[in-house]
């Protein structure tokens, strides 16, 4: 079985937006009433989602872990009642989806952060969708303000009520920042690197792992720039009296293979252990067209694994077994 | 010959320390005097940069570019007049410095950017630098708030005054960033990669090199997370109707060999055009112990190189080669 852990709803249908949009509009105009989504029938969701489908026929994947696209989470936008809102419509159809392809999809929550409001009003949301609605894991936005980076690092005791219930539901969280309004950064291209990049750092510097040690975070897009700069990060560590990184990570950190080339791909399976590397495209995502210089799409990750100089046995750990690890609900689901 | 793009002086005399901690010291009270920088010997100088001269002699490099210590420019510190003294201060010693051993240094100024005062003051104290005491570049901080990323992005018009003296006096810019003062971030770990994955996908979606053909940027650190990820990077120009990266880079981008394991080099010397690499090493900086897989210093980037299955040609380029092209002044300086 081969289990894509990074997958997001691009795709939704336009009810979903123009709810959004709706949103959007009203925060300049408080005597608007509430957008209300408008309904989506069953047959729109299907039809919504033959590309995934598509693509994991065509690429030889079986079950996307599926969450919300993350560049509109939008968690700067209006306050913890819009994100709230939005969250919530943007899970409920993660579920159909997932109930309407049980054997292609399962579910992956956005959490309703926002700058302005304590993470606590995120648990409710969290409980609702692994308790109600089988979801697996949830994926959590270290800078909510995108791009301004005001939040508290997340190995700061601010996130540690939110640890506690990850670690209470046995669920694991993607480190995944949402668009970003700093004209510094673009969303895809480098907020969402730099995000990985930082919060690694954040691991490495922090004690979050000695304080929650079954806690598993993904570090997503092949762990950002860590596997190119592994010697960097392996000094930074030794410098710092810090453990060594595969020692950090054992069981706490891992990353995907969002990564759309093979010599990227091969470098991440050189220099990180196998058992912290999940199989992941980010498909339908950030990069949607085809390489000219292979005559496959870029995120077809399957391939360069496929491809890799490496056993059968860690081509199925990172194919289907560790995901299995990190998502012990997987199974359940 | 081979030509280290980039140093910097992080063992200066104690006394540069103690004029900055004056200087900060005095932000917060206003009747004190201006601190004044104790007297530094030509011998105290001479001892100061016995770690550089012993490296360069150990791992076989013959000069370095040599700039200010970058973690300590701290742009967000003070006002421009903070800055300025701060700046002067730095570059004379980096002269001083290239005056005693004229045949292993060469300098490179940092500019004396602030926040909270618009880039014209930046523009004397570079050609104080390049016309005066020789200097052959300099480094551009993208982000002189330390961390809040609230300058301007570096293909905005903000910046053009900057760029058309850096063509008049044809010398290139490192984009380089200074210490942070935002807890997300740490500064060598996070916060240098980050800007240069930053900087990166700014040049892939401006037309700053449209606007300034003969204009020469380095990227750092390797290009931050770009070649790790240039299947991701070609993708989204491609998908976004810009140049492709070699076309985009060709004699404007450059990156150095900041990258401080073999896998690492190796992937750089694979994806990105041979002509687009500097050698560089960040010593004595980042990282400063030894690795223990093989033995030596992690910042030993020369031994990489050395040992990539590449050509000697390219290895003299990268040497050598392009680093007198970069900075066409290294040969008169």
């Amino acid at each position: 079985m081969v289990i894509d852990c990074h997958g997001h709803y691009t795709t939704a249908p336009k009810q979903l937006q123009a709810f959004r949009d709706g949103q959007v509009a009203g925060l300049s105009d408080p005597e608007k009433p509430p957008p209300v989504l408008s309904a989506i029938s069953d047959d729109e969701l299907r039809e919504s989602v033959q590309p995934q489908l598509q693509f994991q026929s065509d690429r030889g994947t079986d079950v996307t872990i599926f969450s919300p696209r993350a560049s509109v989470m939008g968690h700067h936008i209006g306050d913890a009642r819009t994100s709230l809102a939005w969250t919530r419509h943007c899970n409920d159809l993660i579920h159909r989806v997932c109930e309407l392809f049980p054997n292609n999809f399962v579910g992956v929550c956005q959490l309703p952060q926002t700058p302005s409001a304590p993470l606590a009003n995120c648990l409710d949301e969290l409980r609702r969708c692994v308790e109600q609605l089988g979801f697996i894991g949830c994926n959590v936005n270290p800078d909510p303000s995108g791009g301004m980076w005001t939040a508290k690092p997340l190995t700061d005791r601010f996130w540690y009520p939110f640890y506690e219930v990850l670690v209470e539901l046995d669920v694991p969280a993607m480190v995944h920042v949402s668009g970003t309004c700093n004209p510094n950064f673009h969303t895809t291209g480098s907020h969402y690197i730099n995000a990985d990049v930082t919060a690694f750092m954040q691991f490495i510097t922090g004690d979050l792992f000695r304080d929650f040690p079954t806690l598993r975070m993904i570090v997503p897009h092949g762990g950002g720039a860590a596997p190119y700069h592994w010697g960097r990060y392996r000094g930074l560590a030794q410098d710092n009296k810090r453990p060594p990184l595969d020692e950090m990570m054992r069981g706490n950190v891992f990353f995907d293979t969002c990564v759309y080339h093979q010599a990227g791909i091969d470098l991440l399976l050189k220099v990180v252990p196998v058992d912290n590397i999940l199989f992941g495209s980010e498909m339908v995502g950030a990069v949607r067209s085809i390489d000219p210089t292979t005559g496959f799409y870029f995120d077809d990750t399957k391939r360069y694994i496929d491809a890799a100089a490496i056993s059968d046995a860690d081509k199925q750990k990172i194919f289907e077994g560790n995901s299995r690890k990190v998502f012990p609900r997987f199974r359940a689901a």
